[in-house]
C-alpha cells in the first residue's frame, strides 16, 4: 500500500519561487503545477501553452480551456474556478493525497476542502532539496553575484571619479545623490542580465536602518553602504553583496567600526561549514563585536549596534532557508548557499555591513561572490 | 451588538499589492499587518521598526521582539511562529473576527485555526476600494505609462536609426535584437523612475506567443511587438502599453492585420463606460476582428488569432481586477482603471497589439497613457 502523495502549486513564477523551481519556466499569471507520480503537470491558458511546452521542464501541458469546458459540464451552473480545475486533474490522475507549500493560497485550500480534496500543508519547504544548490544553481549564484559586484564597483568608480566640495560629493559637474549612485548601479546591474530592486545606497544616519534605500546628497567622510541582490532575468537566481565606502578621510570610531565588521565577517566565514548550527556563526559575529566592545542595544527609538541576523539562504528567493541567527539550531547542510553579512550601526557615526556569498561545504566554505574590501576611497 | 470584523494580512510588500496598499510603505520580510477599529497596526522587527514608524501609514507599530518574547511566556517551550503572534495581537486588541484575504498563506491559515482563531477568508478583494482609483492613484498610474512611452520612444528611435542590411537590422554598427532593445528599453525605464521586469520586444512569429519575451535577430519586414509594463519604485505603480513596430515596408497583409487592430482598440475604448460589462468591451474587440474576416481557432498547435482577453485592471498588480474578457459579466466601476489591449496573432504572418490604459468615468474614459500610434518605420 504505497501513500502516493502528489504535490501540488497554484501561483505564478513571479511570486512563487516553488512553481519557477518545479517548472523552470516563467509563468505571469498563476496556473495549476502538478506533480504526481515523479511526472510533471501544468495546465496553462492559450496564451501560455505553446511557450510553457516549448521552454519548460513540465511533461505534460494541458490546455486549461479544456478543462474549463469539463469543469462546466461536470458542475453545471457553478461557478468555475482553479478550485474545480485541480479537483478534475486530481480525478483523473487518480491522486487523493494532495500535498500544498505553506504560502498555498488559503481561498483555494478552503474550496478545495469543500470539495472534498482536503491538501496537506507541507512543514518547511515544499521542496526540501531547494535549500540544496546543485553545482548548476551555484553557478548561477555565482553569476547572479557577479551582477552585484560589477553594481558595487560601478559605484566605487562613481565614488572615486567624485569631488569633494565641502559637504558635497559632485560627480560630473552636480551633487551626488543615492538616487544617481543607485541608477549607475541599476543600469550596471542590467548590463550584467539581473534587475536589481530596491538598491540600497545609504549614508551617513539612513545606513542606521538596515533596510533604508537611501535617499538625497551623499556626503563625504561619511560610510556609505551599498547593498546590491539583483535578480537574473534568464533564470531567476540572485545575487546579494555589500560593500561599505567612505570618500573622504574616515575618523577613528569609523575605522574600528569597519574593521571590527570585517573581522567578525571574517569569523563568521571561518566557522560555516556542513554540520555547524547556524546560530554558530551568528555567535562568532556577537562575540568579535563584544570583544571589540560593540554593544547591541533597543529603546523606544529603535536599535543600534548588531540587530539583525548573521546571513540567510540564497537562490530563487533572496531571503530563503536557512537563517543563520541566535535562534538556528539546525546544522548547516552540505550545499546550501548563504550570505555572510555582519554590521553594526550607530546613529550618529553611521552604519556598515559587508555581505558575501558563500556555499557550504564539509570544509572552508567556498566563495561565491567576490570584490574588494577597500572601503575608503580617497 | 456591532460585528467588528478586523482585517489580517500576513506578507511582504514585494509579493503581496494588499500589504502595500495597506501600509504605503515597502517591507521586504512578510510582517503582520492588521486593522482594527479603523487603526492600522504593523509588527515588524527592529530591522524596520524605524523606518516603517516614520514612513508609512500605520498608525500602531509594534515591535516584533517584545511579542516574540511574550508569546515564549505564554507557551513555554512550544515553537512560536507568526500565528502566536497574531493571536496575542487579536487577545490584546480584543478582536476574535478576522478577515484574510483569498491568497492568505494555508499554513498559517490552519495554524490559526488550530489556536482557536479561525478566519473568514475574503470573496475577491480583501480591499474592494483597490478597483477604484483615486485621483492620486490615477495619477501615479499616468506616470507608471509615461515611463512605458519612455522606453517606446526609445525602442522606436533605436528601430529609426537602424539600417537594413538584407535580413539584418544594424544598429551602432552590429545587429539588432530583442534583447539590445529590451536593454534600451529598461535602462530608459529606469531613468523614469521605473523597473521593467519581463519586456516583451518579440518579432515575427515570436509575437504569437504573446508572453515571448523575444530572443534572437530582430528582423526588417517583420512586425515587432513591444510591451513595456515597469513598476515605480517610489510607490509600486504599474504603466502597461504595447505598441507593435515594422521596419521596412509593410505587406498588405501586416498592414490589414495592424488597421483591424488599431480599429478594433478604438472600437473597445468607445465602449469603456461605468456601468458597461467587461464582456461587452471585449465583444467589440471580436466584432471588429470578425467584420475583417480575421478568424480565431485552436488546435494541437496552439491558437491563432484572437485569445486573450480585452484588457484588466492596473494598479499595484500589473493583472488586478476587473478583467475584461468574454466572461466578464461584471459592470465597470466609475474610478477603475483597465488597460484595452486587442491583439492579433498568427504564426507566418505575425503578431500585432496595440495597449493603452484608460480610467473608466460616466463618458469617454480617461486616457492615463500616450504614445503615437505609427508603426510602420522606413
Amino acid at each position: 500500500m504505497s501513500q502516493r502523495v502528489a504535490v501540488l502549486m497554484y501561483a505564478d513564477t513571479e511570486h512563487s519561487a516553488d512553481a519557477l523551481y518545479f517548472g523552470r519556466v516563467s509563468v505571469p499569471d498563476a496556473f495549476v503545477a502538478f506533480e504526481a507520480r515523479g511526472k510533471k503537470y501544468a495546465i496553462v491558458s492559450a496564451l501560455e501553452f505553446t511557450r510553457v511546452k516549448r521552454d519548460s521542464e513540465f511533461d505534460v501541458v494541458l490546455p486549461l480551456e479544456q478543462y474549463h469546458a469539463l469543469a462546466r459540464k461536470t458542475w453545471p451552473g457553478k461557478p468555475i474556478g482553479p478550485a474545480e480545475i485541480i479537483v478534475l486533474l486530481a480525478r483523473e490522475l487518480n491522486q487523493h493525497h494532495i500535498l500544498v507549500g505553506a504560502d498555498f493560497p488559503a481561498g483555494l485550500y478552503s474550496k478545495l476542502c469543500a470539495r472534498g480534496l482536503k491538501p496537506t500543508i507541507a512543514e518547511g519547504h515544499l521542496f526540501p532539496s531547494r535549500e540544496i544548490k546543485t553545482k548548476q544553481e551555484a553557478e548561477l549564484l555565482r553569476l547572479g553575484n557577479a551582477c552585484s559586484a560589477a553594481g558595487i564597483a560601478a559605484a566605487r568608480d562613481v565614488l572615486r571619479l567624485s569631488k569633494i566640495k565641502a559637504r558635497k560629493l559632485i560627480y560630473q559637474g552636480s551633487e551626488l545623490t543615492s538616487e544617481r549612485l543607485r541608477m549607475v548601479i541599476e543600469k550596471t546591474c542590467l548590463d550584467h542580465g539581473g534587475v536589481s530592486l530596491n538598491t540600497i545606497v545609504a549614508g551617513g544616519d539612513q545606513a542606521c536602518d538596515p533596510h533604508h534605500r537611501g535617499t538625497g546628497p551623499l556626503r563625504p567622510n561619511e560610510l556609505i553602504i551599498i547593498d546590491v541582490f539583483p535578480r537574473l532575468s534568464a533564470n531567476g537566481y540572485y545575487g546579494d553583496m555589500t560593500r561599505t565606502f567612505l570618500k573622504g578621510v574616515a575618523s577613528d570610531a569609523q575605522r574600528n567600526l569597519a574593521h571590527a565588521v570585517l573581522e567578525a565577517q571574517k569569523a563568521a566565514l571561518a566557522k560555516v561549514k556542513a554540520g555547524t548550527p547556524g546560530k554558530d556563526v551568528h555567535q562568532a559575529v556577537v562575540d568579535v563585536f563584544e570583544k571589540n566592545h560593540f554593544e547591541t542595544t533597543t529603546d523606544a527609538h529603535g536599535s543600534r549596534g548588531f540587530f539583525h541576523g548573521t546571513g540567510h539562504g540564497l537562490g530563487l528567493e533572496v531571503h530563503e532557508a536557512p537563517r543563520m541567527n541566535k535562534t538556528a539550531e539546525a546544522p548547516l547542510k552540505l550545499g546550501t548557499v548563504v550570505t555572510v553579512e555582519p554590521g553594526l550601526y550607530y546613529p550618529g557615526l553611521g552604519g556598515c555591513r559587508f555581505e558575501d556569498v558563500v556555499q557550504v561545504t564539509a570544509g572552508k566554505p567556498r566563495m561565491l561572490s567576490e570584490a574588494p574590501y577597500t572601503w575608503e576611497i580617497k
